[in-house]
């Protein structure tokens, strides 16, 4: 593996699900790996988890961490190409990447959807210009369309809970008042098709009218705007809010009866919930329901040191 | 010792100065106890020392320290329970604090107190909170009422700079046009009273009206509004500003005649003088005291390397 | 070496060129130099280069290093002496850089010139306060005055890139909206002088009228105020927008005719362009020349790595 920009990047997302569990039972196995060599973590955006895991991760395998907040510690980067740079942005990504791969042996990236332009955003302008200028190998920490080190995780946290031999997994839309991105409900698709596709899961994607995600992440899940006829029978509820992106970036509806309770959970084959994270309470999931036996949140959030670290180490592997 | 929240998870005192100063002589004995553990520093507010002292102590022991600044790295925290979160905390202390756990051996915290309502600063709700749920020790790196690595610190300072068996120690209310927590004050109260019971030291404190500090803090100690007669004698003068806890988070007065001055130091048994910092010059003290060799602050605000040392250490033996 | 804030810290450019080659040539040879040692990194201003290049650095010599952006993680810092402190500074350097200093076994400063006072900007004052008090070696990250680990990559880069015994190097003026410090150039001039005094390199200075340069720092340099003069046979062109030294802080003109495209270049003979980035592409610089072979402005930030060890190390060796 070079990049870690999507699942694209993965030739075997098995061996990546062991090598994050062969980790997580053994994590300061590979510090030779690391030594003496640096990820840079650049971030355009906010990050509670993904900054404190793939730094953990990193540090697990030995590597030095160099961390930096775009826009506050330093100023703000240009990404188009040919443009007189007389606005705000002082320095062109051109230069940026070129510099931070000089520093770095890999860097990591976070740079959501403006949820303006969905032509612009869906190009991945942020991630490819990285790749393109920085020269060394390029980890997506949530994109404008992706988060594939979550996907890798939440397939962690499947192979580890699941009961049944090839469980049902559904994808629901929870309700929220501001918009969000697709990026996760996006990776989430494409990771759980591939799954699909090779006879690890079902998968079904539920949420209501004008919430379609893209056709290219949405494949050939069965979609249905029916949550309650999703939920039967389920033995994984993954749990997200996100903006359409038919009418791009708007917020259609805040339908609380979307949100998950413990009356929903009840449809389930005694279905684990799952969400990313952060999640808002009471608006999206049900107290009840994180707080029960049957949330499966906080060993997916852990999960992300896990998964990031399978990751570096397949990496590191490749361009020692 | 488990937690570090305040003088209560303390067994042995005497036994934790001596750890500090046993630091100082040697910062790197015990760098076996840290290897492949990681601290996690979260602040909520501004930091110099604490931010600074606690990573340098971390790394003493062989520690890997992640840092996070609440709302600018990541978002705010809801720290209320039940509540439909529709507001602009987008995750709650229950993810948050449990996935950190996740990730760290031990978390530090900062979270000043917001003056608006005592009754909720004095539940100490963040810190108890991500006590309940990170899982991990927890370390006050500065809570809404107690400071206490400051305290343990100003111990450590007092131990080594005393020369007489059971030297006078003075807590002063100093002038301010702002209003600040009664957080050192208090800790220093608590921890003085402690150490005065077990008759290593005489303790005052002096204040003008309606600067009383909270019952509970301020204990047994002889408490007058004559700042000379307070000083009179004294070994030690520990000069500090809080808004009133009983007009809470008022300013009642800014009295310049409280700030101290050489004239003040020369009441005092050649006393020496005391701050946690920051302290602004010739609003509380004049800058002939702070620059003269009668002031311990920089040593005192050196001694906070070796009061982190001396708890981290202590939590790292009990919950290798 | 104690303190790098300047080319008057330096008793031999020659040897720290080549330790910075040495450096670049085996990054982890002298860790043990650096180990248990700390380097606290201070920033008033952003930064991307020296933020990571400088900490790269330290970790290759084996250092820690902690990083604090003033007024950010921490509160501003007043460096006026004798002042009463009711304004919105809470600390003043003599106690932030004391006690930075036991924590740090050196300290690295960035404050750029406020381009208000010149006499104020020129008096150095942040660097000589934390000079004077934090009695740790102190590193220039950028000063107001001055960029001396920048001009030490420069010096590193026209050595690896020299095609003649003797190059002619040209510092000409770029056109900017923004009024800009002259840290860059001084330094550059300051460096540069001294090598044509060694005989080492020709050097010219081109701007338009009224950006002349402090005489401290132009020297002895020839100075013409037509570029294309300056350009012609030149072996390096070292492009710098700064604002007026004479009508300080002024942006005089803004003539595009003086950014440097690859019609300039031909004047030359086959020269290198080199900046010190952040650059504004196409309003300082064409696209062109940054993208051609002749540019070596991505090397010269590499070797942003290589100035910084080279200054590390020598610090360590004579302040083990």
């Amino acid at each position: 593996m070079t990049n870690f920009l999507s699942l694209a990047d993965v030739t075997d997302i098995d061996a990546l699900i062991q090598s994050g569990l062969a980790a997580k039972a053994n994590p300061f196995a590979d510090q030779h790996l690391g030594k003496n060599k640096t990820i840079g973590l650049i971030f355009f955006n906010s990050s509670l988890r993904t900054r404190l895991s793939t730094q953990k991760a990193a540090q697990n395998l030995g590597m030095n961490v160099m961390i930096m907040n775009v826009g506050q510690d330093s100023w703000g980067l240009e990404m188009e190409e040919g443009v007189l740079m007389n606005g705000d942005k002082a320095e062109h990504v051109r230069e940026a990447a070129a510099v931070m791969g000089r520093y770095c042996n890999m860097i990591g990236i976070r740079a959501f959807a403006e949820l303006k332009d969905r032509e612009k955003d869906y190009r991945e302008q942020v991630m490819h210009q990285f790749a393109k200028y920085a020269r060394v190998p390029i980890v997506n920490l949530e994109s404008a369309t992706r988060h594939p080190l979550q996907s890798l995780a939440d397939c962690i946290t499947i192979e580890e809970a699941k009961t049944v031999a090839r469980p049902k997994v559904v994808l629901t839309w929870l309700p929220h008042f501001k918009p969000l991105p697709q990026a996760v409900a996006n990776s989430f698709c494409e990771w759980m098709n591939a799954r699909a596709k090779a006879g690890h899961i079902e998968f079904i994607v539920t949420h209501p009218e004008g919430y379609e995600l893209a056709p290219e992440f949405v494949g050939d899940a069965y979609v249905t705007h029916n949550q309650s006829e999703a939920f039967a029978g389920a033995d994984f509820i993954y749990g997200k809010n996100w903006s359409s992106y038919t009418q791009y970036g708007q917020v259609l509806t805040q339908d609380p009866s979307w949100a998950v309770t413990m009356e929903d959970l009840q449809l389930t084959n005694n279905g684990k919930f799952m969400h990313c994270l952060p999640v808002r309470r009471n608006l999206k999931v049900a107290d009840a329901v994180l707080d029960s036996p049957q949330s499966l949140v906080i060993e997916q959030a852990a999960n992300r040191e896990w998964s990031a670290q399978a990751v570096l180490k397949e990496i590191l592997k490749h361009n020692g």
